[in-house]
């Protein structure tokens, strides 16, 4: 039995912790948690502790804390030599406490308070200081995803930035519409179908390829027209930002 | 047996008539076509005419072509009193020439060649001159889609330019970030799960409260290296216009 101790309660420590609550040879045997109060379903309580001193030995150690913690936890663990790995996309493996051998252990994700996932869909990037551990590393991802891939800091930095494009300013464009359509007295949920068709056909064709609307087609009297329907500056703003940007990115096709 | 002429071709006409093709109640007698090359798979070839004067009576006539050809489109029609429709989100229901009566019937979806549509889940939004016309429509619409609203020309405008943004808009953030990945030779693939998440979110989520990311966290230790990891300029100015919006958005909170 592979054992884990998880420190950090917050999203994705305790979506990690469900996800190896359900498999066969991994068992997280600790979740750390600074406060009394961060205890989440699905975990027997008597697994949480609160002091550094408390924390016992396992194969791994896995910080899923905010980024800016990363370090000084990392400096906190009172073992040596053992494999510490964190869960960020935008920290670099150096800001681990050298003691111990570092790697990195990032699912992929949007992980939300209240929202199940189906944690054999998300891609875990994997990095490590050598093979063995690596491979480790792999064999615990493999536990519960069926991607994993090997990403270095450099390309995960990159990767980061790309997940911000596609998913938390996609969301704030959904947001958007959904001022236009309440501003209006229309129910968002019309927008649903167009949502979800738009994420599942990017599985199909190239984004490029996928394009569609008055900018992709240079069609000026909509795109002026859509100018004149938005009162918001902002909002305007963005279409035009946007607009100019498909058209520019169609020139290089 | 409700009679239905197409006019047009296109992506729209060809799913409209592919999904009443498969209705019961509803027959496409006939789609009109300019050019005699535009045949699409489905349809009986037979149904094809090129010529105005060849169009003949039915109860209902759905001009699917290009925003600036519907008003042509609507003179050319040899009937009187007829309920004549276009399909355009941006369009307003006055375009249509005043000798038939006058509707709209817009199928809310991003249609592309070669990918299939469940028509069942597709928002076909209504408009009409009168209440037994819109019946009409509504009945036709109930035909192919589980979903229909009642919108009008004005709220069309506002709802067109929503799409905008959670779609067409949407996909350039996709390709965005496919370039991020390109350039630090990250497989797209990897995005995917994410996208398709954030898409998923939203059916249970406001947006607003579904944003996750840097901003919304004003981590601005990752914003600033974020901006430093981007080398081109648009990407660059992207970033920040939406970072500020959404930092901006949550102060409405």
């Amino acid at each position: 039995m592979i054992s884990i101790v998880i420190i950090g309660t917050g999203n994705v420590a305790q979506h990690l912790a469900l996800a190896f609550a359900k498999t066969k040879d991994v068992e997280v045997i600790q979740l750390f948690s600074r406060s009394e109060k961060n205890i989440c379903k699905g975990i027997a309580p008597e697994k949480f502790i609160h002091k550094y001193d408390e924390i016992k030995e396992a194969d791994v150690y896995i910080i899923a804390v905010s980024d800016i913690a990363i370090n000084e936890v990392s400096n906190l663990i009172p073992y040596e030599n053992k494999l510490v790995v964190h869960t960020s996309g935008s920290v670099s493996l150096d800001e681990l406490n050298a003691k111990n051998r570092k790697g990195v252990f990032y699912p992929l994700q949007t992980f939300s308070k209240g929202k199940e996932i189906n944690f054999s869909e998300v891609p875990i990037c994997l990095e490590a200081q050598n093979e063995k551990d690596y491979e480790f590393l792999e064999k615990i991802a493999k536990s519960i995803s069926t991607k994993t891939f090997s990403i270095s800091s450099n390309q995960r930095k990159s990767l980061h930035v790309a997940a911000v494009f596609v998913c938390n300013f996609v969301n704030h464009l959904y947001e958007l519409g959904n001022q236009v359509c309440q501003e209006n007295q229309i129910p968002f949920e019309i927008l649903q179908p167009l949502i979800k068709e738009t994420a599942s056909k990017i599985e199909i064709l190239p984004p490029k390829l996928a394009q569609t609307g008055p900018a992709i087609r240079r069609d000026t009297v909509t795109i002026n027209s859509h100018l004149n329907t938005l009162k918001d500056e902002n909002k305007k703003e963005i279409y035009k930002i946007l607009t100019k940007s498909i058209i520019d990115n169609v020139e290089k096709l």
